[in-house]
């Protein structure tokens, strides 16, 4: 019996670049999160300390800083797929690289009604991101976004699922819905208006979410996910990672009052939890998209 | 030589209320994080495990939830005096109540142009705050923010300290500035337009940051407080606590690049911690409005 | 162009159950957080919101519940499986289930040096965990554990790499080495002691560990890895995943110090992340037993 | 009416220090997270942006670096005092100075029975803290602890309390009673044996919280406190805060099961939150000790 090295990769995690670049008096600002995983031939370095082929992480770390220099960092998959190239095809024995970036958004400050050019407020939690493989000459782009915290307030329903002696809930035609969105899509290839596909699938999921009469959480991932291969057609799958929040109406009735869906508490734990992919049946291979990200 | 109980106080931490109001097919929503704490008569029950006066904290949060439905919750502010004041009111042995509520910001979502009348998305991770202290028929409010994040990309210096053995900071006459907003701003009376004073403290606290050249982080705190104080009579005293989020320059000269203030690693720890008070000379006495919270 | 449905799980995540087993005075304690998903025929709930296969995440937290009562839990591995073949063994259109298991360790408060009967304090914020996967049949078992802190401050060096223009790092000899273990490992059968098996590969982890005089984090992932598979002979695989929490030497030289390795401070980001699988030659097919899970 | 700058520190927060004490092959390791203010003659740099009298927090950071290499850092509260006093006693401006110091704790990894002499594992999540206030000649220490998880699992009751229109809650004669122990206690002078007070108060404490048959939490906490004065006559006064970590009984009578107290759900939110101060009748004046402290 042999024992062996099996899938393996390594790099510098949360790089957090900040760029500011300045356009007369008016400054624009980057903030992001960059972590970076190279694969290849490692073995030696795993089995006998041999670190002829390791990268340092900090090198990897410098990188960033100097690309984010060298030309403008545009767009999160222009950039990671700039620098998942750059490691795959500056060393023989790094073979592949994985890119993880995430972006928060900032707003201008108004003052005086008028955008102030150079201060900013941080307008959300959430993130987009991306995802960028390169192995040898391919790549593939899985751009997304997390935090994206949605609730209907009715236009909810559950029921008609199976009862067994450990059931207690209760049928319900209306109820809260919330969940917070994690969001991943996969391109079909790379020829894509970066800064037009992301706006314009995160308005197509919002709006899907909030059109949809959810008769299951189920039913509204999958009517997300269709919504945005219905009118994005560069990409090829969509996965969704949906926690339910759970609002839970409040018992009155000892206090005497009824509680027609207005007053609720939200709970943090445990939550359901629904995930799944939606994709086209012509999909181009997955390849090694998804490699090492979380399954959903 | 005799031990004795001090000053104590107990209630319920984070009952996590959300009310839903319908005006017809419009919902209104309302996310709030309340903690009750209630003071009195109570040393039996430290003493001698004798809970007479002990109203419980399930109790607590039952009137917490019992209160959202007997009438609209209104602003933070009105709730929390209600609150406060009902506990006080009701029960002999208790004569004093501190109300915190952190509130959470929700949006609609934009359907095809219109927000939608009744789906929302958590527009930021910033909390409104208020924590209201209610003695015998005396009451104060305290209100705030938390978790605003700001950043200025220039305009702002920082030269002229001190030098000892121990200082290797290079004075700077370009920095980046940002920080995470923790405010609170104590009310000279209760007689106030709530609903309008909160939006209104927030703009001139974005403003002042935004306007200020800032020579110190300093400045920029007694700036805001001073703002605030300036264009709302009604408030006496502004706390605030401003971490300073360095963002250092990168050194790229290792790379053959210069950096003139385009590439910043944004630090975690360890950061500045900027705290103080800005107040008018003919501020009502305190009293037991900060009694209990964090100091800054 | 067809959209359809692709792989997808939905569960009730982080039910925390804590039970109490009284053997005579004596209280033993068991503290889980517990997440179950389900696979199966469940394209109508998704397609068309019919819940007829939704066996309701809120059923199965009352299950884990009520199982908790039925029988002891026992070893979480073994109380894993029994709630997975439940949950298939229950509903034809319920095909795999994957049930996640957290649990806190705690130890017994001493009293005048005597462990109390049924006090206690949670001794760590390390986790023993377990990931089950059964699919029909089926059923693989990958055990770990999460959060385990470690550090050695010598006996680890970093030298030999290649160095490009981005390269900054210096050699050394000698460093401190540092991270916060997350490690699975994949079960080759099911007739496994697990109350032995946990503290053992716990124990050779560390060992491991400390013993490996390590020229690169990735060797030691590999020591460690090896040490498990070499001295458990029912262990298929192990998976680490060890972010190198950085903790650079200060330079004190401005203040005419030496620093010869006592004075370091400990970054927080970014940090190094080293993920690799070592494996046997002969280990049985992997099937399902990581499916979902995060990569390493 | 005039607005003025009011009570103001700032200073470096959360300086992670690391250090390695070799004793020939037995290292010794401290791991601190040092935060430190300072106040004093401050208000030009808050009005004009004159920073003469600011010495920078990056310099409160190097001295932290510096003073650890200069000296063993011993015990956290002599090193907390031998910090203020630097600063105090340094720069005529700065009149006062607190020093926070958190300490977290680490064991040696056991190698075939024996402990390795430089491997590490974190021990615990829980803290040592302290906090020292310098102010001109004068210094007063709070020391303390964090995140120290406890729970009985039976020996806690709770009735006899108030009911109104909206108690719900049962009494009970029998529950699992949890907490997260923040405790700080001011000692009464600064002649103390810091190494062996610690450990002392540490199992006072849990001892009181094992050994108290509670009818109430608030009684847990007077005990708590009553022990440690009771047998540590240098400390003066002693502060907790306690939030009560609810257990429910799971009620699993629909599946046809009774719970006498072995099922439990642990929630999240709300918890109960108890807090209160035990103090000598004699304890000298507090001073600045507790300035700008958490009240609890």
């Amino acid at each position: 019996m042999a024992i062996r090295l099996g899938a393996n990769q390594y790099g510098k995690a949360e790089t957090r670049l900040v760029t500011v670049r300045r356009d007369g008096e008016q400054h624009q600002l980057t903030d992001l999160n960059v972590s970076t995983s190279l694969r290849g031939d490692l073995a030696a370095s795993h089995l006998d300390g041999d670190n002829r082929h390791v990268v340092p992480t900090d090198t990897q770390k410098n990188t960033v800083f100097a690309f984010a220099k060298q030309a403008p960092v545009g767009e999160i998959e222009d950039f990671a797929l700039r620098l998942g190239r750059h490691f795959v095809g500056s060393f023989d024995y790094i073979t592949g690289a994985r890119i993880l970036i995430d972006s928060y958004g900032w707003s201008r400050i108004p003052v005086d009604g008028q955008p102030h050019p150079h201060s900013f407020f941080r307008s959300s939690d959430e993130k987009r991101t991306t995802a960028v493989t390169v192995q040898d000459e391919q790549a593939w782009v899985v751009s997304g976004l997390r935090d994206l915290i949605v609730l209907k307030s009715t236009g909810s329903e559950f029921h008609g699922y199976p009862k067994d002696r450990y059931t207690t809930l209760p049928e319900t035609t209306d109820r809260v819905l919330a969940t917070a969105v994690t969001a991943r899509w996969r391109f079909a290839h790379l020829d894509v208006d970066w800064a037009a596909s992301f706006p314009s699938v995160r308005a197509t999921l919002l709006q899907a979410f909030a059109n949809t009469h959810s008769l299951a959480l189920q039913q509204t991932l999958y009517a997300m996910g269709e919504a945005v291969l219905t009118t994005h057609p560069d990409i090829a799958e969509v996965r969704l990672s949906l926690p339910n929040k759970h609002h839970f109406t409040v018992d009155l009735e000892p206090f005497g009052l009824d509680n027609p869906n207005e007053v609720f508490f939200a709970a943090d734990r445990p939550y359901g939890l629904i995930e799944g992919s939606v994709l086209r049946d012509d999909a181009p291979e997955e390849g090694l998209a998804w490699h090492t990200l979380a399954a959903f």
